[in-house]
């Protein structure tokens, strides 16, 4: 699955994904209205308001983007209901072309971290038949509870030919709390970042192991650094656009052979409508700021690589 | 809830936690037969006999225990109609007057944990109306992200008067891959407990803070140091039984008030019936059978610690 990821980004030339994190409040009064007449102000309105929206903007900018990152706790507020749109955006991508990252950080130890790669990204055995129940093709993991937690993620992984990110530096304000901690002089995300890589290099597809981690865009030295510590590892970038991620400040994620990473933005694309430099765009016209939007994200990340080289 | 949890656990003299974590082969041959005939072997049919079991075993037990910890990855792996079965446990466990800690271990940026808070504590706004989608009374919640992606499940547990288990210490083998190592000295977990008894220590119940946290029952040693470290937290103890932990071991995660923890057992008692030590139930009385392992578990933690005392 990370040689396909690989060959899609090389084909849109585009080392993006969009992150599929619909909040009620970005979705245009049109479709809210259209959704709350069907089933009312109820979690399957919210849930059919979700799935219209995303479908809108899938449409729009499934052309220009090789991966979606749907964010499963966007829909999972919303309960079954929600997690009906999930499974239904999910299925709509593939059928679109798209790679679709799960991003689901799950983790816990084996025998549930078992379940979770099954529902996720494999295939779950009831009497004689076997289902994939989301099917994503890749997911997010939190690396928490050590190998034997990621173990079972990345064996569903071999066998269905998915791949995981595990997270290493997270984007948000307080991810050093933890990940910062010096251990023997050097911070915990590196020794992270290390085990990842060891993880990976047992799972590689052609130049990349599909065994990849999350590194955020809001902390570039470190990205820089990771880099380093991890060749063959694909780096999924959260933290571009709104978290205050910008394409200057990630070149260094990517390594000389103009891959290795890619970089997600959710609110600044799926919301553009609602900001000033998309203002021109009406509500009804939403999915076209999306995808001026994704333009203006990859000329800004692409830009930055050629600048660098 | 903290308060009423306590209340409850002295009321059955009972400090223990039944997770109710079914895998498929768990489920007795007239229960999946039954499910099956119904709807097919399906997912559905797959949810109807995880629900059905776990109704026979909540209604055996449920005069016995203060508390169940549905495990959320045992249903999502059978997707959106296994979360209905999730959401059915959760409903009929509160019906029968039982505590409800959703064992779902999310986790995280500030934006996104919200929406899980919501979702699984909380409410959510659609349209004039608020919903609960899953509406536990606890949560269990993976801290890598550090207090701003613990802090928005604090907010919901304080508007809601619900509770959070903190993961510091996992019960599985390779936990301590990045939990024990060194920082300063002292392992990771033990800062991870600091900050729980920092967050709780603005979060109090009556005696014991709403915000508790989670030390396997594996790694007794530890679980004496973070009882002394954080005196008023409550401990939720995975791992006894199946995965290694005894009665004897779990002595010094209690306070000299005899409360301070809770011990979960989920294979130990809802598979019972598959084991040696209860071979003189048939699996038709598999609910009995878990009904025997309650009340020796029971046994086994009081008797230890008067020992103790």
């Amino acid at each position: 699955m990370i040689n396909k990821l690989i060959e899609k980004i090389k084909k849109t030339n585009a080392p993006i994904v969009v992150g599929l994190d619909p909040m009620l409040s970005y979705v245009p009064e049109h479709i809210l209205q259209k959704a709350f007449a069907e089933f009312g102000e109820t979690l399957e309105g919210a849930a059919e308001a979700v799935w219209q929206f995303n479908k809108g903007i899938v449409d729009c900018i499934c052309d220009l983007i090789p991966a979606v990152k749907p964010q499963i706790a966007m829909y999972e507020q919303f309960g079954v209901c929600g997690l009906q749109a999930f499974q239904k955006t999910v299925d709509y991508c593939h059928n679109k072309g798209l790679v679709v990252i799960g991003d689901i950080k799950r983790g816990d130890i084996g025998s549930t971290s078992a379940a979770y790669a099954a529902g996720h990204l494999g295939k779950v055995t009831v009497g004689k038949n076997k289902f994939s129940a989301f099917d994503e093709d890749f997911a997010t993991v939190n690396p928490y509870f050590g190998t034997d937690g990621v173990g079972p993620f990345i064996d569903v992984c071999r066998q269905e030919n998915k791949g995981l990110f595990i997270l290493v530096k997270t984007s948000n304000p307080s991810s050093g709390e933890f990940q910062d901690r010096l251990v023997d002089g050097r911070p915990l995300y590196e020794y992270v970042g290390e085990k990842v890589a060891e993880w990976g290099a047992q799972h590689m597809g052609s130049s990349y192991s599909y065994i990849g981690a999350v590194v955020g865009a809001t902390y570039p030295e470190v990205g820089k650094i990771l880099r380093r510590a991890m060749p063959h590892t694909y780096i999924l970038v959260p933290g571009y656009g709104a978290q205050g991620g910008r394409g200057a400040d990630l070149v260094h994620y990517f390594n000389e052979d103009g891959l290795g990473a890619i970089v997600n933005s959710s609110r600044g694309i799926i919301a553009a409508y609602k900001q000033e430099q998309y203002a021109r765009f009406a509500p009804s016209d939403y999915a076209e700021a999306s995808r001026q939007a994704v333009l203006d994200m990859i000329a800004d990340i692409n830009g930055a690589l050629e600048e660098a080289r």
